[in-house]
């Protein structure tokens, strides 16, 4: 047994422990299937996060939302012990409404971590979420694919897989993420159990929970425990849940269930105001950035209430509604200044933070969608994002997952990920001995440093095309999103499961089906 | 006349003066053809520049540039007179290499203004190049172009004149450039009249002078000494113009002779390593930043040494070469890298700085033109450049101009802008009142500061769909290069040319009649 197995709980006892495939394995069978996809662990940034805001600014919104906690206050809707927990901490609470001294939601926070691992099956594949680490996670919630015969049709359980298995497989994917798409062809009360399955079945990489009932988050725990043990689970994060805040100013009781069940289990959630700009905030990004410091903390906060300690993310979803069409638009630079100016608040309270995707509202993966995407990616890696939700295969506004674009989005974090790598200083990054042999008016090519380092001094694209315009005449004139979806089949067809012990396998089977026997079929 | 009008030189006599058309008289023209298009001031960058070298990275690759400009040397090819400059100015002149003592070309330097105004024919176009000031400019040099019906084929002075309309149009375009396309149905010895009277006809924008040959840079001047008056152009900068170095380490005669006629005419140039990592530099970011320090920096002092005082910009332009088919490609990371990194060293010293640029290596504006686009797009404005060539329009590594992504590059431009401006923290950016009169639970379509904001609050595409799947589906499923095509299309039948002085119209057609009548045509 290896320090790392040591220290992700496979001495722990009980029923699981860790028993998944290593990661030599895994190489070893992408090797034997002809597409060489080497998975690269989570991102260490070398660059310092870009502050948006003057420190005045922060001070000011800081300031405002002070202001609006205790006079506004933040709605804990049905859920009466949320309001009592909240009265007990100090909080004024007028029938659902929590008004908040200045400076409690501060305090409480404190006793969140700034950073935290949350634990894969393969030790390899955990990730590290805070301070300057970034993990790419998949689109989370669709109802629709573009599948890979350029269909637009609701998504079902094998989608689900095969997104979790390109998610596998993508070097830059650190994460499996949660509802890759909704599998519409299961039960709304089962298809969680299908979802979790999937994730721990067809991937070793670290998952998302189920977030949309209180008894489908407490599934959620069980099958963690039956992977990686009851006692690890309790000491350890190894789910990541998606909690939305209802924008303006309201936490439901749905959500409230689910966040309260994750962090008693020690469990992360990420506390996200989910906001379409000028509909559910203010028209401004300064008073979008005063809102979501409400909706944000006031929700960290209850999580510390629930379990000191317990590991949470500070969230930001921004978007800026169409002021002609009513629809909601992405890539659009003001939400990119909310994002960055969040991810400013966050570094100060020491929280992780999550924010970023390849967003689009295009409803094909052309031009429109990669521009978006990237006007996303950039400000989401140059403000710090530490948790990327929606990195790849987001299209439409989030109502389609796509096969094309999640293979495209997929090579746009591997190229992230080489920039945020940092400039090589070593000797060799140097390169004196280079210049010096080659000289005024020759060229590079052939010389020993080039020979040396060609094979990894340049991020190579796996869906661009670079040859000459006869060449590609040659090849058919494809687009981008033709040559991804390619290598979306390739990648797919090549695709072998990470070994899963059989005992545990047997196990969350047998937990699935009588969780299934236990209730009728429910469709809404 | 007013006070701007006075400062750009109508007050100063000669031929010239400015006799462009205002800004309003343009405005309204654009208004009465239906396309409503506001033109924007360049950019006053509210972001700080990002640094992506340490001050230690920074030590030590100056050091190493110091060690290779005195080892090594610089090629001054064809021009014994620059080798005599350079004997003179204390440079160890061997052969046609010049081998610069440490220091000396930081010394020469110190002359070149940090920060200039590029004058155009109409004041308010008038750019200013430094500083944290971005400037926008369309694509150089293609001979090819991707027309509005889809094919590829060599551009003429149509195209050229299209071009320059569609920039002169475009809001978030800031000059009109230089070579948009090359008119190939024009002798070379002669076209770079047509093109520098194409931009001074068709735009009221500042634009670029030609640098083939000394006496067409000289020809150059004289048109814009038809234009501006003698004197003022003596006094002003009125053309930039693009001097490309010779990678690795040299400089050729036809270069420095234009360098030399503008840098005397008290004329700006761009001197430019333009470097293919790999092939015409090290395959390394630090070792290419070393090579274009030596190069640029060498080339700044030696403009210096023509004419102390007279404005020059430090370029950088890099690309990496895909070390399996030898091509160029654009958009990845470490060209990113290395525009940030030399952006740094021109802050350094106090220069102006030109890079970026909306470049692929894409053979259609796809997913992949956009996604390399946007990825130099952002390093160059998080990176500070000052003056943007390539802006808008270059497709297939810069061999065609394309009408539909010019449209498509100039939106991303003009968000860029917006993004640029940072967030407004005015009592009405703040927005406490909107946030007071909604409450937690309700939407903000309808209160007042949403009404009173919505018309600017958001940026606006003009070829993004945000529209429902099932209304995009109704109006024909297009791809964003086809809403792209249409723009294109509504703007050049509803252009307007801004009025030109009649008697500077007829001195400039006679100029160019006697110089075509001068030679015969050359076309190669």
């Amino acid at each position: 047994m290896t320090d790392t197995e040591e220290k992700t709980g496979k001495a722990e006892g009980g029923r699981g422990g860790r028993r998944g495939a290593s990661g030599g394995a895994s190489a070893r069978r992408q090797a034997r299937s002809g597409v060489n996809l080497v998975s690269l662990p989570y991102i260490h940034r070398q660059l310092d996060p870009v502050d948006i805001l003057s420190t005045e600014a922060v001070e000011i919104i800081e300031h405002n939302a002070d202001i609006l906690m205790e006079e506004i206050g933040v709605v804990y809707s049905d859920d009466a012990e949320a309001l009592k927990m909240w009265k007990d901490a100090g909080a004024d609470v007028k029938g659902d409404r929590v008004h908040l001294p200045k400076g409690l939601c501060r305090e409480l926070m404190k006793t969140a971590p700034s950073s935290f691992t949350q634990h894969a099956r393969n030790p390899a594949r955990s990730v590290e979420i805070g301070g300057k680490t970034t993990v790419f996670a998949p689109v989370y919630g669709p109802p629709f694919v573009r599948d890979l015969d350029g269909a637009r049709r609701y998504a079902t359980i094998e989608d689900f897989q095969n997104f979790v298995k390109l998610a596998y497989m993508a070097p830059a994917m650190h994460h499996s993420g949660g509802t890759v798409c909704e599998p519409c062809d299961i039960a709304v009360n089962k298809r969680h159990l299908d979802m979790v399955y999937s994730h721990i079945k067809y991937s070793d990489k670290p998952f998302m929970g189920s977030v949309t009932a209180p008894e489908r988050a407490e599934d959620t725990v069980k099958m963690a425990q039956i992977l990686f043990g009851e006692e690890f689970v309790d000491q350890n994060c190894v789910l990541v849940s998606l909690v939305n805040c209802n924008s303006p100013m309201t936490l439901d009781g749905t959500m409230l269930g689910a966040l309260k069940t994750y962090a008693r289990a020690n469990q992360a959630s990420i506390v996200s105001p989910f906001i379409v700009g000028g509909a559910m905030s203010p028209v401004t990004v300064a008073g979008t950035l005063t809102q979501v410091l409400c909706e944000a903390t006031s929700a960290v906060a209850f999580s510390q209430l629930c379990r000191p300690g317990s590991p949470v993310i500070f969230g930001t979803f921004a978007t800026s509604i169409s002021m002609q069409s009513g629809a909601p638009s992405f890539g659009t630079p003001e939400p990119a200044q909310v994002l960055m100016g969040a991810a400013q608040f966050a570094r100060r309270y020491n929280l992780p933070f999550r924010s970023g995707g390849s967003l689009t509202g295009a409803k094909l993966p052309d031009a429109q969608a990669a521009y978006e995407s990237a006007n996303t990616l950039w400000p989401a890696m140059a403000g710090g994002v530490n948790f990327m939700l929606h990195s790849a295969g987001w299209l439409e506004g989030g109502l389609v997952s796509s096969y094309d674009k999640f293979i495209m989005d997929c090579d746009q974090l591997a190229a992230a990920q080489k920039f945020a790598a940092g400039v090589d200083m070593s000797e060799n990054g140097q390169a004196m001995s280079a210049i010096r042999e080659v000289g005024p008016g020759s060229h590079y090519l052939g010389c020993d440093h080039t020979q040396n380092n060609f094979k990894t001094a340049f991020f190579a694209s796996n869906v661009a095309d670079n040859n000459s315009f006869e060449q590609w005449e040659i090849e058919g004139e494809l687009r981008n999103d033709q040559r991804a979806n390619k290598v979306a089949r390739t990648w797919l067809e090549s695709y072998e499961a990470p070994a899963l012990d059989q005992g545990v396998d047997e196990a969350l089977t047998e937990f699935i089906r009588e969780k299934k026997d236990s209730m009728p079929d429910a469709f809404t």
